[in-house]
């Protein structure tokens, strides 16, 4: 390995570790609770090296969240091999709850984190791009799946629908994060009550006469 | 009003406080993040009053976790008048989100926030009464539907459907109170969400004949 290759990759890994370590600050503090130096001293750097990587909390945070975004993004490329749009939509579904499984905190600051009102309004140009903007995506599978015909015909606002399933999954994926130890619920297994909802909520939306054939 | 009177609203008003203040805290800052101190400098009193009304953080989190499931216990009460179990639960589906929007901290803090392990084992007692478990009360309706043979025969596992409603629910309120001001996405009104997502849900579980003639 060269020296410009190696030290790009102690660079790529310091980059790494600042955003970690941001990424629990701002969960255990909120976005306002959370400064250069906190971030700095968490990892025992001084705040000037992470200046250089970051010009202040704003563009750490804004790089948070697209990473955190892209990345999720990456797993839902994974269900585009479906050619039926509810496949796609089911098979992001199951991506989606287990990205959050996978990456609590990542889904924390993402889904479950009230954000500052500016965040994210400088990266509005992906806006729309199904391939960077998550809802984007499902707002488009939504659509397709409304023109093949594939739910019934009184939902057909797909917004309306986009976030009735979001709703869904979020339901179940932030329960199972919050509450998987809580003593009060004798929980049935994760993937039980992934296919309950997803079977539940889409042969609720579904015609009759599809749900039969293909649910 | 009598001089023990006046005591006891001021001695009731100042444990609200300390209750409000720490429950701020434990949103900001997590539970390992407060100490009885900061609950004291928040309201400016003494640490020696705050400990006059609670013995240690411990409790005081117990007290809150208790105070707001009272509360929401309180508010289901008003969906006993209907006597179809359905209905019943629907009406519980929409209390449950308009306790969430009116109430967004405590909400966040009873269901948005992973409790510390043994957060709430002492007061197990009430488990199971579905005047002060608000799961058991869940659960108890679920059993009376299926009794009732409201759900399609395959949702027989009580446990199952109940977590899948709450997951519904939970994922609307949830939502609401996190992204209502995300700019990436163009929210239909939350009243056309909760019906969505409960006629949505319902009609999936639901057997078919049910359907056509209640929803």
């Amino acid at each position: 390995m060269g020296t410009e290759e190696r030290r790009q990759r102690e660079r790529d890994e310091i980059r790494e570790k600042i955003l970690d370590a941001a990424r629990d600050l701002f969960l255990e503090c909120g976005y306002d609770g959370v400064t250069m130096r906190k971030v700095a001293e968490r990892i025992e750097y001084s705040p000037t090296t992470i200046y250089l990587y970051f010009a202040d909390k704003d563009a750490l945070f804004r790089e948070l969240c697209m990473t955190d975004f892209s990345k999720l993004g990456e797993e839902f490329q994974k269900a585009a091999s479906a050619a039926d749009p509810i496949d796609r939509l089911r098979n992001c579904a199951q991506i989606y709850i287990q990205f959050a499984v996978d990456h609590p905190n990542q889904y924390r600051l993402m889904f479950m984190t009230p954000k500052p009102d500016s965040a994210g309004e400088e990266d509005l140009a992906i806006k729309g791009d199904p391939n960077r903007d998550s809802y984007a995506l499902l707002y488009s599978l939504v659509t397709a799946a409304i023109e093949a015909g594939s739910f019934r015909p009184e939902y057909n606002d797909p917004q309306l629908i986009a976030q009735t399933l979001w709703a869904a999954v979020h339901g179940v994926a932030s329960l199972e994060i919050t509450h998987r130890c809580d003593v009060w619920v004798k929980w049935t297994p994760l993937h039980e009550r992934t296919q309950a909802m997803l079977d539940g909520i889409m042969h609720g939306l579904r015609p009759e006469t599809k749900k039969s054939t293909t649910e």
